[in-house]
């Protein structure tokens, strides 16, 4: 099988002659066949070099090992950060969701059709209303209420059940709680959140709210990384839909939703295909 | 001619039955035909409701003076704001510009091919950039020079030339001057400002430089009123291009300028044909 | 409650002076307050005027048929085409599904959320994939295969079921058989389908197919009314998305998905609130 | 100055492991840095790989021919069919167009920017329309009137002139005349053209009168090298803009404009770039 053999390679370092012909060539030597190849360079001069390798290779479970220690001796020569991960291996997934469901639903939608190559470890609510949802697929659910009372205790409860799953990556799909800068620490860059604007504008509470009262002519939807800036972190996808001033603030709301779900949809798809590098708060999309 | 017989009218009142009734049943009595009808409430009880009806009359330029004085106790039984404007009768429609010329050129090249119905009466620049091309059209060409010293005076200047063309209309197509509120009182609602973000968004100096620090994944353009707070006047227009990382902030600003000059040329083309309504800071706008 | 009512009117007529004033003096003589009004007129002189209205009117459920009584004589007047819809008054749906789901589950998730005001009475399919999808949300699911020998008896089956269920609305939901003209004839204007193509591109079989060796770059779909003539039938809703080289014919289906539901939502939620005209074998939306 | 320094090297060859380390490594050792690189395989195992390279190399002019010598070897081996384009030799453009300017004004307007990285050796047209503008602008512009007597006198007298000019590339920026295959024989994939629909809707006259008629709710435009087959050549860009029942073939003809010079724009800016490869009928573009 194809996904069995394919191996990805994501590299960043200081941009300087000989870079791509040193990995092609280490690929070729290890008998890799290079099956997609991107790369981008902030500046070729003292800039930094951004590479993501697909490559095909047979048998690759068993000389994967080896294929990495190397891989470290030419890492080191460049001064290369960089990461191997097998397309075979799926990540491991856990959504937080509150009451709005339609981002959960296009997430489990495409996981189902087969187009999200992930296990979902489990799914954590502050409500209860996507329990039925979600175990009538199988999948497991928490409830994890959260008020200002118990927030460290809840999100100490949220850390054990993430950690007990072993999951890679963690989606907020309307999952209206903030989460505090202790917890992110424990998982930078893998979680994902759905804002429900048009990062920047728009940032913090009730975007729809204020989209109404700017009179905006478009609505859009950010899916970015979290961090403990709210809603600063790095942008890995946007877009947006035409309104016109017949929508109120309930209306836009619901027009919103398409918005929301798919670039949520296609953020998570490109992290788990390993599409997404972050780099200074911003990303970089091989999509 | 079909323009020449045909007549706007825009009306805004306390919404409440009847109002339909009553303007049909009055333009039907004048023997003229409705030939386009819309109409918009902010809350069919106890709201406003606005309207927008092109009609068709035979002889209406002798007609009008007649039309409009049986309107007016319509329009006060109502409490009807309203506003008639003939088709045939193009509003004088003066361009400020800077160094930038995409916008400027954007809307002569619509107004030659006559998708604008309007008489370009002057452009005025705070550089000498777009004389040749203005003259080359036979249209007037004005440079005022602006900077901290002379502001007052060459906006006098300016003012004086808008007055003496009589025009009804000025859009700023790039123009890189803030108006004071002093000028912006003598056209209220009737400057139309292109702003090179998607606001609120990069409210300011520099929004390409901000995207592009932002990292934001889509760059948009806005057409708004003018008024005192700066880039908060009523949205006329919005639209968005997509962008990825490989854009830095000079590819931001030439992908930006498609945006720009499409959506400035669109919100203009309304404003001409009378199709867009100012109410509380936002537009209705009948396209 | 405001949807109990609302009432919808739905008109087409000669065009000529006074009719916008008949009919708003009309409603406005029966108390009602118009909510929204749309119309369209081919041609001014001699063309076909279409009008959309909405009306709000205390106690509407006990007059409406004196309303309606009353409104035949003056509809006779301006030999007009008329119909008349209670927004309470759902209508009844049926969806025809075959084996890709994408499209039952996005009308059935909108559906859920109340998006789309019907009642879904029945889905049948010609294979049993959808059956456990649509049962556990209470609905009825009937199984009636079709193949070259039974199409007839099938089809009579099918009718018999949709009579049984007083079906107001067919949605052909990626169903992969033709319907005959025998059928269709029992539902003139009710059956929607989506076509997996930007029509008239890719007529008939295996449009991903075909897009994919015509190298285009962007894929679409097409709701549209069905009629004898296959594919051919009113154009209510078309959407695209963009591709490249890399997609191949599977790439592309999966791309197209998310059009293919995205516009059959829409076009469905048209026909429910009473917005789509046919006229000539094109389509009148008033969305 | 780095456009001065910069190459780049299109090939197309058997797939096979090997390739990207060999060529990566032939640019290394010519001291070259890769600053931009693309690849797509039309399959891993016995299909085609296209490769597109950008590299800096100081005092390039000097050095390509002995680059270009020694890089013969490496393709022999690899069975390559490989093009070398410096990025500071512009390529020589004609511009074909007949009554409507709207897309020649694009390109004129593009290249007045700098976004087009083109010279414009003259421009070709049956009518005169285009004179003022083109002669304006200090370009050379060709009165060649056509009709179905002087057909091929005409095209002689037109190749004479793209001869003697030494056009590398020819734009068909509305021109209403068909080529013949002769004539078209002298450009092969050199000859880009903009049709007013989204093909294959449409394919040949009149296709907005035919939009109109078959009420489609997108109208599109496709740029795409010419080849004998009327309209069936491959497809570089392609998009499209919303439309509805209001509007008129006239209408959908001004819509299209828009749609028309920005789909033929961003064609142009490919091929100017060699970011555009031919095979099979289909198009690989790099963008």
């Amino acid at each position: 099988m194809l996904e069995e053999n394919r191996g990805r390679l994501l590299i960043a370092c200081p941009d300087r002659q000989g870079i791509v012909a040193a990995v092609a060539q280490f690929l070729y030597e290890q008998s890799a066949n290079i099956t997609a190849s991107d790369q981008y360079s902030t500046d070729a001069s003292g800039g930094t070099l951004f590479m993501r390798i697909e490559f095909h290779l047979d048998g690759l479970e068993a000389r994967e090992q080896s294929l990495c220690n190397a891989f470290s001796s030419l890492a080191a020569e460049f001064h290369m950060a960089w990461q191997y991960a097998p397309a075979r291996q799926r990540k491991r997934m856990a959504i937080f969701v509150s009451k709005e469901l339609h981002c959960l639903q296009e997430l489990l939608w495409e996981w189902q059709s087969g187009q999200l190559n992930t296990d979902i470890a489990l799914v954590i609510s502050n409500h209860d209303d996507a329990r039925n949802l979600v175990e009538s697929l199988g999948l497991s659910f928490h409830h994890v209420p959260v008020n200002a009372e118990n927030k460290a205790e809840a999100e100490a409860k949220q850390l054990a059940l993430l950690r007990d799953a072993q999951i890679d990556v963690a989606v907020l799909a309307r999952y209206m709680q903030i989460l505090s800068p202790s917890f992110l620490a424990h998982y930078p860059n893998r979680i994902i959140n759905i804002h429900h604007s048009f990062l920047p504008a728009f940032i913090g509470r009730n975007p729809y709210g204020r989209a109404y009262n700017r009179g905006v002519k478009l609505i859009g939807a950010t899916a970015h990384y979290v961090t403990e800036d709210l809603d600063e972190g790095p942008i890995i996808e946007q877009d947006v839909t035409r309104v016109d001033h017949r929508y109120d603030a309930h209306a836009l709301r619901i027009a919103g939703r398409q918005v929301e779900r798919a670039v949520l949809a296609r953020a998570v798809k490109w992290h788990l295909e390993d599409k997404v590098i972050v780099h200074e708060n911003k990303t970089i999309v091989f999509a």
